[in-house]
């Protein structure tokens, strides 16, 4: 490795993380739709080939601006899985909800879904962290007897995700203080006496 | 009333619905976001000026289109709150991965998320059949004494809808036989034995 690369590195890392605070800049200030690869290189101080050398296009670059920069903290661990699925749902509205995340996600994802290849890969970047969370909780309740084996972690996820990205994301309802315990309710135990 | 705007009536409904039909066959040939208003009056032979006098612009278009021509049938009931939250999701899922339909949702429920005054209707219009029919369901539930009466109507509603549309419009996973009935399970009893 050349003493070029190393000195490099550190210049490489500062470039992407201007371009990705200029895209959440941007997102915050006009909205997800008029935000484009041009204005983001502008105000990053870049050219738009430093951008399509790291990215795709706009709705990757979104993706890693607003949704991989959080740190999530342990995976919940309280005892029940009521409390620890409330939590995972806790800390999905928390994201979902941060300022650029909420105004950017419908038209986000609108985009990856539309996009053959970019609707292959959400499964395995957006869903990926919490249904990695999500598998440990279920775990833990497996073996204290609270589930089955045979629940779909797949459809539980996307129904947990969509009904808070449904409920935040596309209505814009508030988050109320029982929000997380009440979608943790009618997962867990549903809406059956 | 004049004999001029009595037989003015149909060609004004024929004209209607061949704005609508127009804006189906765009979607169904080019996708959501590259079908414009442009495009659906040239393709229905009027002017723009017939579309915009009927409607705000192409997401009230295209709802209507897609959304509000389907005959929903009878409310569900089944004899159980569990069989007939089944059936509710069974015509949802019908609904939201109808050609048309599964390509436009994303883009169409992302331009109502991003325009105040479309995000405002969305509970009166998107919603407003659908809770009709699932307020009908919850009563006679509440009356056999399966559900209590301090039901969150709304939030199990979005839970609902946001997780066909997460699963089915922005995953596109496909629909499986037992897809009505696992989310319908889940909704009712939840995830816990």
């Amino acid at each position: 490795m050349s003493s070029n690369s190393r000195a490099g590195r550190p210049r490489d890392q500062r470039t992407h993380a201007a371009i990705l605070d200029a895209a959440e800049h941007l997102i915050l200030e006009t909205g997800y739709a008029t935000t484009s690869v041009t204005a983001i290189a502008a105000r990053a101080g870049v050219g738009k080939d430093a951008i399509y050398r790291r990215w795709s296009g706009k709705p990757e670059l979104v993706y890693e601006a607003l949704f991989t920069r959080v740190d999530l903290g342990p995976v919940p661990d309280e005892g029940t899985v009521e409390a620890d699925v409330t939590a995972l749902v806790e800390a999905l509205i928390a994201e979902f909800s941060a300022p650029a995340a909420a105004i950017a996600l419908p038209g986000l994802l609108a985009d990856f879904a539309a996009d053959p290849k970019l609707r292959a890969v959400l499964r395995d970047s957006f869903l990926a962290p919490v249904k990695s969370r999500m598998g440990e909780i279920f775990e833990r309740a497996r073996v204290r007897g609270e589930i089955g084996d045979d629940i779909a972690i797949d459809l539980v996820l996307d129904t947990i995700a969509g009904a808070i990205f449904f409920h935040l994301g596309i209505l814009g309802e508030p988050v109320t203080a029982d929000l997380a315990t009440r979608l943790g309710a009618i997962i867990t135990t549903g809406i059956t006496r």
